[in-house]
Parts: structure tokens; sequence; C-alpha cells
């Protein structure tokens, strides 16, 4: 079996390199100097290779078991594995210090996450989870809840859920049923019932406490998203000095047969089976789904960069397979595969995609930083409208992306990659949740074509093209990366072409609002190669600098290859998406799907 | 759970239409009406559908299980479907009167075999190893061995497989190792002794006897490719009436645990572990690996097949779905997901290539049909150029977008997507074997790239684009179909540019053998999208032909719709390889794996 090793390389490399630790240089992050972050990636990276890797493969195998009285056993060791986590105080590093987090930058918050979810995807699902919940109620909660249920979720000795999905209410929440009744004697207190299915790490015992964030709708509320709410159900409840008291009525009806994530407890939970389960009201009635998508747009960042995490690991999967068999021969001898170009092609796709998408979200990561932290106003402002159109990329990109770049790895091991034991099958089927949950890809490409991009005539996302120009014309101005240029330069013109299309479709009232639809895949499909592919030129100026200045460090000669490799033999295959918006939406439109 | 349909109709429309029943007009089949191959289909199809599609999810559920005393358990049901169809007479339909098969065209046999397999691709695999066995005897056997063996494998009442693989032998068999020593006492006996590993249904109960054919190598043979021999070693021993005798010294050491097709048991066999299996030479000693590649073509084409079929389901299936599943607005009102447009896009997706692809691979069968059986000598050489350059696109190309395929169908199901209960998660984990086997699809590539185009300079593929270049020219002339000329046009032009490219590298000594491996998978890749393109550009003149002659039938416009899709949104995502294979292999030749 592979070990994982943390990609400490490669993060500080996009954070001290590429982005010149332009987080750092933020006011409210004076105390965290570059040898702070670096001793942070590494210690996490300790935690993700020593604690949490070797139980991916054994977590996948053994799998989640729902008990007779309710509960869920984990896969050995993952309790464990857990509570190192949240004893080393990781839960609370991208979290403000007001909260009783350290505060430190969201790109060194976002590196952490990404080495824990290339060790182990399933167990890193629960502080994700856990994130959004601090999110919401820091947003929202009132004091007193604010007050009792923050320091322990920021610790992470509770741990927090996202209760969405219903069976009749996936993408569409506007469905949901689940009720809340306020109670006759305690006021500020309901009662729910309902079900809720898909609720990740819905009921374990690694945490002394659940805090499900709960969508349901009022008595009498109006029909549709006006009617629900967000209300906090604990698993057990809470008493004023945030003591566990008894258990509150929900329980765990069932865990799913899943794909992958098998170490991941994913649960249909029920409320209110008995006298209802106890819930607060958290923000304002009626204003559920808005309350949810405030930190809907920080959680799909952070799925963008699971993704990457397992893409990370299928690549080193790979390498070590590749390297390692030998077979056939290459320049006239016996050679690992690893010699073989088809074989090498498959390895640097796989490496340049991963390297670029990594680049890619963790700038994202900065402008979030710059967004919250920033003095000037008209910064913030500038980089939250950067972020609006990034997260939609990061996340859908990332993950379809890791999705073939884990198939990629499966190929690379030939007929051992079919084989469970080999470890290769287990990352594709873990990858293939991510373009799936927290917003399918195509609900992430309508955000981006629809709401993000008509709603200030895509200004934001003109101010990135621009960038990705400079930095084509700036290659072109190199004489060792003049030949990045053109392919950079060509995915811009093609991505200004598809923009203008997919704005001027979009305002089109003919073609009425729903048409915006037939282009938003192939569209975050294009951005995303252009802006990844802009990273890596953005790279392949800094590995350059490095060897001029007489770095024999491997590490810059392989950056330049990604470089190449994702300018030229993978920006391409982005760029024909073009032909694909410009053939228009005859084809689907006419398509009928019951004439199959 | 969806039940599976069996694709008839669209099988008729490639038959009957596309190729205008070009086999049945071969003077061999000249008791072969349109009638007795629509009745064929028709009956085919029950058996997909009836027998063997029921037991697709609950075989994988159950899976295969190695017993104590090395017999292997299959799933429930499996023996009994494998035996009727063995008892329909269905194994033979494609085999040659001559040896005592039913002698039908190869474009029905392969139709059939498309329905198997999407019916239940696991139990499908059994007799397509048992074809590569006959295969084998029919043309290397001894006439003793042939009198034997080939009616009771034709019959299907003894299945067979192929013995290839060993932990240090895999896509290079060069390094087999199992040993080969003749008797000392029965002349043309010999005993083996190794162990062979990946053996697909290489133990079981669902017929009487296994007819292994395996790869070894005799005592003094030289090192390399032509010290290897290909030996006959049944299960059971069999006397000279054909009587079943004692169990012969291979046993089923272990069954593989696999990301699919749970159905089929993956074995490892050993042979020899007492006195040695009893095996018999087939063929010339020494040419072992020569007589194993007689059948792997037509082996290829059957696993591009198998492709086709499980992409046939999976489109089932997301359609299925898609239209049940009510979800958000489209119009204004409510509606199921298949009428948002971007759900649309995935569905249309998912057909398009299916239709594609099922039509490439019937073209390619029609060829063997010809090449085998056509009068003129002239016309079966022409013909067998044809399939020695299509079968590596069928093998290729069609397994790597069934894997696309099934993976858009998760998409297109959401979260239900990821549940295995749902049935999609298994399409896609079954479908991921394909690649991968009978040559991976780099060898494929290779194989297309190097030795296929190389040695007649690409003649034959040169006519193929010939004949896309005249269909591109008449969809210019059609009023109707003119839209899809331009994109036709440009991917013959770009297939062309990427041909002339890979020749003139592949000629180039200073680039050394190895280099066409770089280019070789982009090249596969454009060559597939072209030739797809090309006959839904033929579909779509007959298609346009019955709408004009009045036909209300919903499938031709649905065939409009995806040659639509297949020529202006699918091809352009191909034509991309054509810059890939321009930008040149730098990059893969600067980059070092040992550099991660």
């Amino acid at each position: 079996m592979v070990s994982f090793s943390p990609p400490v390389r490669d993060l500080r490399f996009v954070l001290e390199e590429l982005l010149e630790h332009r987080s750092l240089s933020l006011p409210v992050f004076e105390e965290a100097s570059p040898e702070l972050v670096e001793a942070v990636l590494e210690e996490a990276g300790k935690l993700a290779g020593e604690v949490w890797a070797p139980l991916n493969v054994s977590g996948d195998r053994q799998g989640c078991t729902r008990r007779d009285d309710g509960g869920v056993t984990l896969p050995d060791g993952f309790a464990e594995a857990y509570r190192a986590y949240a004893e080393g105080g990781w839960n609370g590093i991208g979290v403000a210090e007001a909260q009783g987090g350290q505060g430190l930058p969201e790109v060194v918050a976002s590196s952490v996450q990404e080495m824990l979810h290339g060790a182990n995807m399933a167990l890193g699902l629960c502080p994700m989870l856990t994130a959004g919940a601090i999110e919401a109620l820091a947003h929202h909660g009132s004091e007193a809840q604010k007050a009792i249920y923050l320091p322990r979720l920021v610790e992470g000795f509770w741990t927090g859920t996202m209760n969405l999905t219903e069976p009749q209410a996936g993408s569409d929440l506007s469905k949901v049923r689940t009720r809340a009744v306020p109670s006759d004697d305690v006021p500020g207190e309901y009662r729910l019932f309902g079900q809720k299915i898909f609720i990740t790490w819905g009921e374990h015992e690694a945490s002394e406490n659940i805090v499900h964030l709960v969508l349901a709708r009022t008595p009498n509320a109006p029909e549709g998203n006006k009617g629900i709410s967000l209300f906090l159900v604990p698993k057990f409840l809470v008493d004023e000095e945030g003591s566990l008291g008894r258990r509150n009525d929900v329980i765990c009806a069932a865990i799913e047969h899943k794909l992958g994530i098998h170490g991941s407890p994913t649960c249909t939970l029920s409320f209110g089976e008995n006298d209802g389960a106890i819930g607060y009201l958290v923000g304002d009635e009626g204003r559920g789904l808005n309350h949810m998508f405030t930190m809907m747009n920080e959680a799909r960042h952070k799925v963008g960069v699971q993704g990457i995490g397992v893409a990370e690991r299928a690549c080193q999967h790979a390498f070590a397979y590749a390297l390692e068999r030998v077979q056939g021969k290459a320049h006239g001898r016996e050679s690992s595969i690893s010699e073989h170009l088809d074989v090498r092609r498959m390895l640097l796709s796989m490496r340049a995609r991963t390297d670029a998408l990594r680049a890619l979200a963790l700038t994202c990561a900065a402008e979030l930083d710059v967004a919250r932290h920033a003095a000037d106003e008209a910064e913030r402002r500038a980089a939250q409208a950067r972020v609006d159109v990034l997260i939609p990329v990061v996340k859908a990109f990332s993950t379809d992306q890791a999705v073939e770049i884990a198939s990629l790895g499966v190929q690379v091991h030939g007929g051992m990659g079919y084989i469970e034991e080999t470890g290769a099958a287990q990352l594709l089927r873990d990858a293939r949740i991510a373009p799936i949950y927290e917003g399918t890809n195509g609900i992430q490409a309508l955000d981006l074509a629809g709401r993000k991009l008509q709603r200030d005539g895509g200004a934001a996302l003109a101010r990135l093209i621009d960038d990705v120009e400079a930095t084509a014309q700036a290659l072109a101005a190199s004489p060792e990366l003049a030949h990045l240029s053109p392919g950079l330069a060509a995915g811009v013109a093609d991505l200004r072409a598809a923009f203008a299309a997919v704005l001027e479709q979009g305002a089109d009232p003919a073609q009425g609002a729903d048409a915006i639809q037939a282009y938003a895949t192939p569209f975050l499909s294009l951005v995303g190669h252009v802006l990844c592919a802009w990273q890596m030129g953005r790279a392949a100026f800094k590995a350059q600098a490095a060897i001029k200045a007489g770095s024999q460090e491997p590490f810059y000669a392989a950056k330049l290859a990604s470089a190449d490799y994702a300018i030229r033999h993978w920006l391409p295959v982005g760029r024909a998406q073009r032909a694909v918006i410009e053939a228009g939406m005859e084809s689907l439109a006419a398509f009928d799907a019951r004439s199959q």
C-alpha cells in the first residue's frame, strides 16, 4: 500500500512564490509569520500522513454500521483520529479569534484541509460539516446560541451537520416539508417533525455532541423558499452552562450504502418520532435558505479543495506504481512503465492538473482573505467579486477534474487498478461524490453563467481575463517561456468570445431565463481551463526564475513540464468549449427525452 | 429499479438503414433474411431483458465466493441464466456452420452481444471468453482437438478461458514464466506448472467443463516472445470420445475483490501444484503469442461492444430517472429534471455518444463480415485493412466513452446516483474495467498510431477519411442538413493534419521508435470522434429521409438531435486533439517522474 506524502512542498510553492504570501500582508495576520505558516503546514502534514492516511483504506473496507440502538459504529480508529485532530487544535485554525479560533488565513486553512482530505476524505468530511455549522451560527445565531455552541464547535469537541435534503427536496429546497412547531411552554423553542436524508456524519460517537442545523417549515409559513427557516437541533440537549442533558428526539433511521466515502456515515435522520425534536430558530423566521447560502459559498470552496486532495493522492499512487512496475522496454532496455511516453503522458496530465487546480483554489482562498480583512473597502469588494466568480469554478472544475484524475490513476495501474486491494479504485469511488454534493456541478455552472455573470455584466470575470491576458503577454516577452504564450493567448480569445455569447444569450428575453442552462457547463469548463492554464503560466515564471537563480531542485523542472502540459496539451481541450457554446442550443431544445 | 429495454430499435436502424444490410448481401449469408435477423434480435432481446438483466444488480451485490474446496460459487441465478443462453443456441450464432455454429453475420452476433452485455456485463464475459477459445482452436487447433473441443464450446456446454497474465507479465507477455514440460510417456502431452492471474471466469460450475488456453514456456525455449507456446488445459480431462475424466491439476487459488463486474469470477489459477496440469500444445511450438493475437483483434471488438452495452444501460437508467424526478421549474412550471437544459445536455450527450459508438462498432462488424466472406479477394483485403484500423478505435474509444457516459449517468441521478441501491454507480464500476483489459487503451492507441498506420503508410485510414469527407460534402448539399457539414469538414481537416504529423514523427528515426507513444492516445481520440461524427452524419440522412417520407416515429427526430449534438457539440472536443499532437512531445520527454 502506498503511503501518503503531504504535498507541503507544492503548497509552500503556491503560498510563498505564486501568491507571495499575499494573505500574510493583511494587518489582521501580522502575527502569522511565514515561519509560523511553514510550521503549521509541516505539523498538519504529520497529522495527515501519520494519523489519518493509514486509516483510509481500512475505513473504506470496514465502512460504517448502524447498530440496533440507532447508534453508528465508525471504522476502527476513526474516532481516535478525529479526536487527535480536535485535541491538536486543528479545527479552529481558520476560525476568527473572536470566535475562539486561531484566526489563521484561509489560504493556510485550505492548505491544511487539502492535506487532510488527501489523507482521508471520509474522515475529512466531519470537520468540513462542522465548519459549515460554525459559519452559520457565527453569522446568524443569537448571542446566547453563539456563547453556548460556538466554543465547543470551534474546538471540535462537538461536531455539526447540515440537514437540507429530503426525498422530494434535493437541488430544489423549496420543497422541504419538515415541520417546526413553536413550543407552548418555552419561548424560542420549537418541536421538529420530519425526515432528512443524506446527512453527512449525521450520527456517530466521535464527538460529545452533534449540532444539527435543520431547514424546516413553520406553521402557516408560505409555500416555497420563503416559508423555510433554519433551526439548531442538538443531539443532546444543552443547558445554559453548556452542560449536556438528555437525548433529543432525533435518531438515525438508516445509513446509506454508497459508492465511496464508506468511512463517512451518510444518515437518514428522523426528527420527532416521539414528542418532537427540540430545536431553536437560527436567525430570522422565513430566511432559512438565505442563512444557509451564507455559508454555502465557502463550503463549496472546501469541496473543491477536497477534490484536489483526492487528486493529489491519486497522483502519488500512480507515480509510485509507474516508477516501480517494470514492463516492456523503452529506449531499447527494460524499464519501469513511467518511461513509456503514453504512461508518462497520463502521469504528467494528472500532475499538471492537480498542480493547477491547487494554485487556483489557493488563489481563491487568498481573495477570500482579502475580501474579509483588507482595510480598504473597495479592495474588499473587488476581492469578494472575484471570490464570487471563482468559487463555482473551484468547486465544479476541481471536482470534475478530480474524478478524471482518479480515473487516470486507475488506468496507470492497469489490471491492478481494478483490484480494490491496490487502493487506486477507492480514490475514484471517493472522488465521484464531489461533483454531486454541496450543489451539483450543473448548479455551480448555472450559478456562474447565470447569477454571477448577469448581475454585474461579468465585470469581475472580465477583470480576471485581463489578468490572464497580461500573463500571456508577459510570457511572450520571456525568452525562455515565449512558447507558452500563444496557447494561453488563444485561450483568452476563446474565453472572451464565449463570454460574449453567454452574456448575450442570457440577456435575450426571447430565449427565456432557462436558456443559459444550455451553455452553463461548457462555459464553466472553458473558464476553468483558462484560469488553470493562467496559474501554470504564472508558476512557470517562478520556476524559471528559481532555475536561473541556480536552484537544482527537480521540483522546478517538473513545474515547467507541468506548465507546458497544462497550457499546450490540456488547455486546447477546454478551448473546444467555445465551439460548443457557439453551436447554439437548438439540438437540446429539439430533443425530447421521452422519445427514448 | 429500472428495467433494461434491449435497444432493438436502434440496432435495427443501424443494420437495416445505416448499413443497408450490407452483410446479408454476401452469398454466404443467403439464408439469413432480414426477417430472420429481426426475429433473432427480438428473441435475443427477450433473453437479455427478461433473464439476464434482472440478475445484474443482485449479481453485483452478492458477488462470487471461492469455497474451501477450491470451487467458486456464482451469484444466485447466474448458472441458470448462462444455461438458458447455451440451451437457446445463442453461443453459436456467429460461429461458422463448419464449426457447428449457425453462421450468422458478425453484425448480428455483435448486436446480440451488445444486448447481453447491457443486460449483465459480468455474465456476458463468460461467453466472450469462450468465443476467444473457439477462435484460437478453430485457427490453430489440430483436427483431433477441434473434433473433441469445438462442438462443446460452440454449444456453450463447455466454456473457455484465456490464461495470459502473470504477476510480472501483464502488458508485456514476453515475461511469461509458466512452464510446460513434455510428458515422458504420452506423446503430445505436456505438464504445466505456474500461476496465472486475472483469469476471467477461471473457475465456476455453470458449465460441464472449462477449457483453459494457457501461454507457457517449453524447456530450453528462447527468452522472450519466441519461447512462448499456447496450450489447451481442460479442467476435467477428456477422453477421445469427448467424455469427461478426472479433475486436472489446475485449481483456483484465489478470486479478486474488484471495483466492479462482481458477478464475474476473476481467478488466480495454479497449474501443477501436484504432478503437473496436463495440457496439449495448440498450433506451433514457440508461436503462442502469434496464435493468441489471431483472436485478439476480434476479442477487442467484443470489448468495445461490451462498453456500448453498458453505455446503453446507463442511458436508459438516466433517462428513466430524469423523466420521473420532479425538481425545480422549467418554463415557469414544475417539471421533471429532463426539462432542465443542463440535464438534457447530459442526457443527449449520453444518447448521442452511445448511438454513434454503436453505429461505428457495427460498421466495423460489417467490414469483418466482408473481410471473411466476400467472393472477391481484393474486396476482402480492403475490408480487412479497414477492420485493422477500426478495431483499436472501437475497443479504446467505445470503452473510454462508456466510462464517461456511465459517470454522466451517475451525475444525472444527483445524490441518488451515489447510492448503490440506485444501480447507476454499478454501471460506472463495471464499465471501468473495459479500458484496461484485452490490451489497455494505451496499447490500442499504440497499435493504431504505430503498427496499423506505419505499415501501409496509413492508406486504409486515408480511405476512411475520404469517406468521411464525402459525407461532409453530401451534408453541405442537403438543404435540411447543411448546418452539420462545416463541423464534420473541420473534423476531417484536423484529422488530416494530425495524421500527417503522426506519420511524419513515426517515420523520423531521430525521435526514436518510442516517440509515437506520445501522440498515440490523442490521435486515437481524434480518430474516434471524427468517425463517430461521420456515422451520425450518415444517420442524419436516413432520419431526415424517413421524416420526409412521412414517418411520425419520435425515434427519427431524436436521431437528428443526436446527430446535431455529436457533430456540433461533441466533435469539437475531439478536434482539440490536433492541437495537442501539434504541441509536440517536449514536455513529456522533459518530465522526470522521479522528481515527484
